[in-house]
């Protein structure tokens, strides 16, 4: 790819702050300038060499840009593009890291207008449960999978610059619809997110919760390492992305009634074999990735 | 400690198997007999030093034993406490490393009789997804947590030496009534591995499986690791533990009840604190383990 002249990361944490090591590191990006709402994490960004400088002027980060990263919480997404809009130029591609897409695309298309072709909706399926500049580290999107999901009215080029973008930095580009995608991480992300925090909560809410945590050890550690995640990102991927959620939170409840029934019939050719298929599963997805 | 001039091992899977691996580096054993139902597995244990000999005569094996560890899965221990029992002598310590302890006492009680007294229920906290002698390593138990849960009748001095045997191998030994145990070991193991095979079973029985599960990433790949233990130990746990796991399965469906209310209200404020909530309590619990 050409490389990036001027690259804008708007919000530089884990994700944007990453990008722009990532793509530094492939020589793929001329400047990069920061923007966001916190001033100490523009600081901790400079230091450590994630961007050239940092602006909370719109206009003046605009400027000349060819590519715009928003890796701002979804939430703040509206209020993001509505601040680009007024100074996006019509040679300025704008692409975002947003883990829902269909909420962010309505965003983009009531704020940016008639400037709508020049926004490729995208999703890194990267991440830790840690946040902020600090964080970021140019390998995180190596071997990683990024989603791609354009409307009928994205700009072709557009699409293809960003995902050469991101196949500069070692990751495998992956076209789908909006609708599609956010059904399916809601499955495979944001429900087992939603799980984990509901599990540690209801043992943090118990008056012997610090004996119960005393004993935690491994197996506990793991199947809660993302109820370690920032409360409010998840709060808005959860909110953002409701009706997928909503559903797969219905359809595992009545998964989990289905094994309690097992279970208060001790049925232990019905939990074995229900054990067997996931562990089946599981061992092939794992057998796949490797 | 005093060596443990013959040590009987029942089941040389991953917990007995390391047990072994453990007190030999430790100096703290002499002659390891095995006894098991899978010649194979018998012949791996020999081979990778974890034996001396096996046998599946337990007339033979209980000669002149000075501890015996049973580490079959929890279903099979009512059957081995019934063929150990003959031939049990006076001097002789039985323990376990079942993962429930109610059912195991209640097994040993009616098979053991009088020499119950000689049986030290006790649960190791150490474990992975793997499972036979090849997993075994020595240093699975260093620094781990092993709950002892002696009943009245159990003699005292017993009850050390095994306190000492699991201290010989690095761990740290906690007293527990078995009630108590499995109440907690339902919320913070049992349960946890249920969720986690109903999220990869609910997944593995779609359709369109494998477009979800080759989109699910990190957090998916942590939260379902121990969805890839086996399902016969699991079923078997579950069954052993029912009373207790369904009590847990209950308070975390209303758990996730509660979640879905909030969802569907789009209440922010009430998510947020409810990840916040389970954020602090894991990396509190996470700053006290380190």
């Amino acid at each position: 790819m050409k490389p990036i002249a001027k690259l804008v990361v708007i919000g530089v944490g884990l994700i944007g702050g990453s990008a722009a090591l990532a793509l530094r590191e492939a020589g793929a990006v001329g400047h990069v300038t920061g923007v966001g709402r916190s001033r100490g994490n523009l600081d901790v960004a400079r230091q450590l060499g994630i961007i050239d400088d940092a602006t909370d002027a719109y206009a003046l980060a605009l400027e000349v840009a060819n590519v715009v990263l928003v890796t701002t919480p979804v939430a703040q997404m509206p209020a993001v593009f509505a601040r680009i809009a007024p100074h996006l130029q019509p040679g300025t591609i704008v692409t975002d890291g947003g883990s829902t897409k269909q909420d962010v695309i309505a965003a983009a298309r009531m704020a940016l207008g008639t400037k709508f072709a020049q926004f490729v909706p995208a999703h890194p399926i990267a991440g830790t449960e840690h946040t902020g500049a600090g964080a970021a580290f140019p390998e995180l999107f190596r071997g990683r999978k990024v989603v791609l999901a354009p409307e009928p009215e994205t700009d072709a080029a557009a699409t293809a610059s960003v995902a050469a973008m991101w196949e500069a930095m070692g990751a495998s580009v992956s076209i789908m619809q909006a609708a599609r995608h956010d059904s399916i991480f809601a499955a495979v992300s944001h429900l087992p997110h939603l799980l984990a925090f509901a599990l540690v909560e209801e043992l943090a809410l118990r008056p012997d919760a610090p004996e119960y945590f005393e004993f935690a050890a491994g197996g506990f550690r793991d199947f809660t390492r993302i109820a370690s995640s920032s409360p409010e990102m998840w709060r808005d991927i959860a909110i953002a992305n409701r009706e997928a959620l909503l559903t797969e939170l219905r359809g595992y409840r009545n998964q989990l009634e289905r094994l309690e029934r097992l279970l208060a019939a001790s049925d232990a050719n019905g939990l074995n074999a229900l054990f067997a298929t996931a562990r089946d599963a599981r061992n092939d997805w794992l057998a796949r990735l490797s």
